[in-house]
């Protein structure tokens, strides 16, 4: 691939991307009944089954550890943990692991000076609705190196490192720590120049439509998210200072290239640039956050043992799955999957079933005139770095039903019983579908009053939303779940501050 | 420990402390007869002994592995390793394992408008040389969270979070990642504005002067060197931006307080200025650099499993060493460490000895009239996430005397063989003198001429010293070996310029 072709306008073209929402191809509202009409044309099924009629995967009789045949895939263990960090000092639990890195990967296409994301309708067995939008590959390592032979995904040779695609976004990022041992994904996005053929089943479509698809319910997939959360719309030195490149000039440039005003976007200049923060308007600087940050990652001890999965204790296993005995967390659980299609699809594969709907949430805040995010530092034991920066809540609300407010983790009732007004931003999405089974959190945005206390836990810091785009850049710093939240809220605060 | 106190100034005071030489309470050259008075005064021994001479430490007869009986220190256990990376596909050594998170903290005084920095001569018993110059405190996590109890070492009250010191700089870094399996120390910089009780064998002494003391073989030690490493002398928006806080603004207030051109400072303005950077002028942006560091990571596999240090292959242990069957890399020893002062202080420990001196080395050269230097991204079986930036060339240079050229390392030929006036600095710097017995590593900067080849193997990369610095900010991406290299040019890349 090519290094830094267009460099001084990439973010930029996203910020446009993600300000326009007319689409000569495609209306967002039609995207809605194309799913439907994927959905209807493949007639999938999904069903929940006993571990016995499991195909090709069987719990090794030693271990006891749930493993597929060809050992490809991903297995399921158990860990044993040990932590400092919240009410729980010791427990084991069934984890995911698969050590490969996969491949998240978007390609884009400038078409008439906007930027259009090509993305997929894709069956997962776990999808609520069970087809969500996806990246345009969604690939394992063995794919995209090539080390095995097998179906190669289409599109990924424009992913490949010979191929002439320009790499505008490229990191590793992590998934669900209380699920996964140490997984983790490369997210890319890149452009491709040349002609991409539009085959059945892909779209094109602005980062302003996918933005407004996240206010649909489960329409957007993980994956979407994850890789959309790294998006920088700008510069970190047109932040910082203003040189030559800064937002006012590169504006200026675009609106000789293109119409700006013209195009369907309900936003001023100036509304724009309020985005643009300097950094004595922010709380804290990031040597501040980074030193937060260390103190946590000493203060706090997570010792995880990968045990098998047969002494996982306080877990029980039936037929049809592994549960916690008091029903709480997950389970695991198999299903089989098929279409009714011309392909004629089939297979099964085991499933982590969720107890209930969680809650990621958000708490801003506007200080010196500029919104900043309650970020959490959270231990999960398939932490690669002991903690992470997490949202302000985020847990499964139906373990805390009976709970007191005083034994409920901070925020939660802050959060619950927000008044609409507060309400930025509010939908359920859906974890990945490949891997579990219906599985959903309501991601909510909440504007603090001015009852807010400022007096916060130790392992909280406020931090505004460029600060967090700089650490999503980097490894490991911001997980899963605080990343897609921000990929819902997308250019939503420009919008959001004249409300 | 409170927030960010003179945010605005902190880059700026360590620059100023690094170009001052003068210091009203020691001269440089009398700190190396300090050293030597305390090496004289407290007369240290260490001797070689045989393994069933140490006390309190013994091989586990299960494991081999070699252990303190408190549990406390660290243990020498085995390592198997499997990578693509580098010409050896499979093997198995000994690592030193020590997973508690240590602590090297300097403590900072301004006096009269310069920043100095509380140094200690300290005795490590695989010192060459015995006494070297060391941080305010190299503390355990055990020390710090006074988990044990135990002999609090002298000056930790100020780093502990109930204290008043104002935190410069604080990040987890690691360590060497060929001889540790995942260890990192918290490098860490305060400012203490309280008056501070000057200890026997302690120093105050300015950034100028340690700097200038790293031009002697073997005096500063590694623990100094990589903490020194994490100073920060530009702020990153004035590196990229132009804004209030722009370093020329910031020297004019500087100027005002106090006389940077009565100092022993022989350097000009506009020299510091020039070592300000605009984005525009780097090879590579940020991005790009995160995209071939994600390319490495996903390239390059690792898989190290801990083994008993027992089963590590091809390694004969004697009565006095543990070693490689062909004499290389390095070998395990025990060693009996006493003083003949009043404390009458005695110990035996277990070591690590080299079996020759390493080079380690900076290629650089100018592009766009900015120093870069060139980056290799390298494997080592102690990294915590696969790969880390490394110095141009790192190696043994012994195990490569009989080699050809073309099976050497990249660039050691070149290293090896470049003339006088294209070495900017070369001196010999000691490896942590409480793990390692006399080990000394060549460091080198090197000047590229332009006859210096552009094409450049996959795994290396041209960045500029505030690139690094950034990156350096962050966890694990630079390695110990290129860090403490850096420590050792400081501002030298000012003054180099004029040559």
């Amino acid at each position: 691939m090519n290094w830094k072709a267009k460099p001084h306008s990439k973010e930029l073209r996203f910020l446009i991307s993600g300000l326009t929402q007319k689409n000569p191809f495609l209306k967002t509202e039609d995207l809605l009944s194309l799913l439907s009409a994927v959905r209807e044309k493949n007639k999938f099924f999904v069903e929940e089954i006993p571990f016995r009629k499991l195909k090709n995967w069987a719990f090794d009789s030693k271990s006891g550890n749930l493993l597929h045949k060809s050992g490809k895939f991903f297995t399921i263990e158990g860990v044993d943990v040990k932590t400092n960090f919240g009410k729980v000092p010791e427990w084991s639990q069934p984890i995911i692991c698969q050590p490969e890195i996969g491949l998240l990967g978007i390609i884009t296409k400038e078409i008439d000076g906007i930027l259009y994301f090509l993305m997929q309708a894709k069956m997962e067995p776990g999808n609520i609705n069970l087809v969500q939008l996806a990246p345009t590959v969604q690939a394992t390592r063995s794919n995209y190196t090539r080390v095995h032979g097998g179906k190669i995904p289409e599109y990924l040779k424009y992913f490949l490192e010979n191929s002439k695609s320009i790499v505008l976004v490229d990191s590793l990022q992590s998934e669900q720590g209380a699920r996964f041992l140490r997984k983790r994904n490369r997210n890319i996005i890149i452009e491709v120049n040349q002609e991409v053929p539009l085959l059945d089943g892909f779209f094109w479509l602005t980062l302003g439509q996918i933005q407004k698809l996240l206010n649909y319910n489960n329409i957007v997939n993980m994956d979407t998210r994850t890789v959309l959360s790294s998006i920088p719309f700008i510069r970190n030195d047109t932040v910082t200072g203003g040189n030559s490149n800064s937002l006012s000039d590169l504006l200026k440039t675009a609106e000789n290239d293109i119409d700006l005003f013209e195009m369907d976007v309900d936003i001023t200049k100036e509304e724009i640039q309020s985005y643009v923060l300097s950094p004595n308007e922010e709380l804290f600087g990031m040597d501040d956050i980074i030193h937060w940050f260390t103190k946590l990652k000493i203060r706090y001890e997570l010792d995880v043992v990968s045990i098998p999965l047969i002494e996982v204790k306080r877990w029980i296993k039936t037929d049809l799955q592994i549960r916690h005995e008091e029903n709480k967390y997950f389970s695991v659980i198999a299903v089989d999957v098929y279409a009714e299609n011309r392909e004629k699809m089939s297979w099964t594969q085991p499933l982590l079933k969720p107890q209930g709907v969680g809650i990621v949430a958000f708490i801003i805040k506007k200080f010196n005139h500029v919104y900043h995010f309650l970020i959490q530092g959270k231990i999960e034991p398939g932490n690669m770095d002991v903690v992470e920066m997490a949202p302000t809540v985020q847990c499964i609300t139906g373990s805390y039903e009976d709970e007191k407010t005083k034994d409920m983790p901070p925020y939660l009732d802050y959060v619950l019983n927000a008044s609409p007004e507060k309400i930025l931003f509010s939908t359920r999405q859906s974890e990945e579908g490949g891997r579990f089974y219906k599985e959903e959190n309501q991601n909510i945005i909440v504007r603090a009053g001015d009852d807010f206390p400022l007096q916060i836990p130790d392992n909280y810091i406020w931090m505004t939303m460029n600060q967090i785009k700089e650490f999503i850049k980097y490894n490991n710093y911001f997980n899963v779940e605080a990343r897609c939240l921000l990929a819902c809220l997308g250019l939503e605060l420009i919008r959001g501050d004249r409300n």
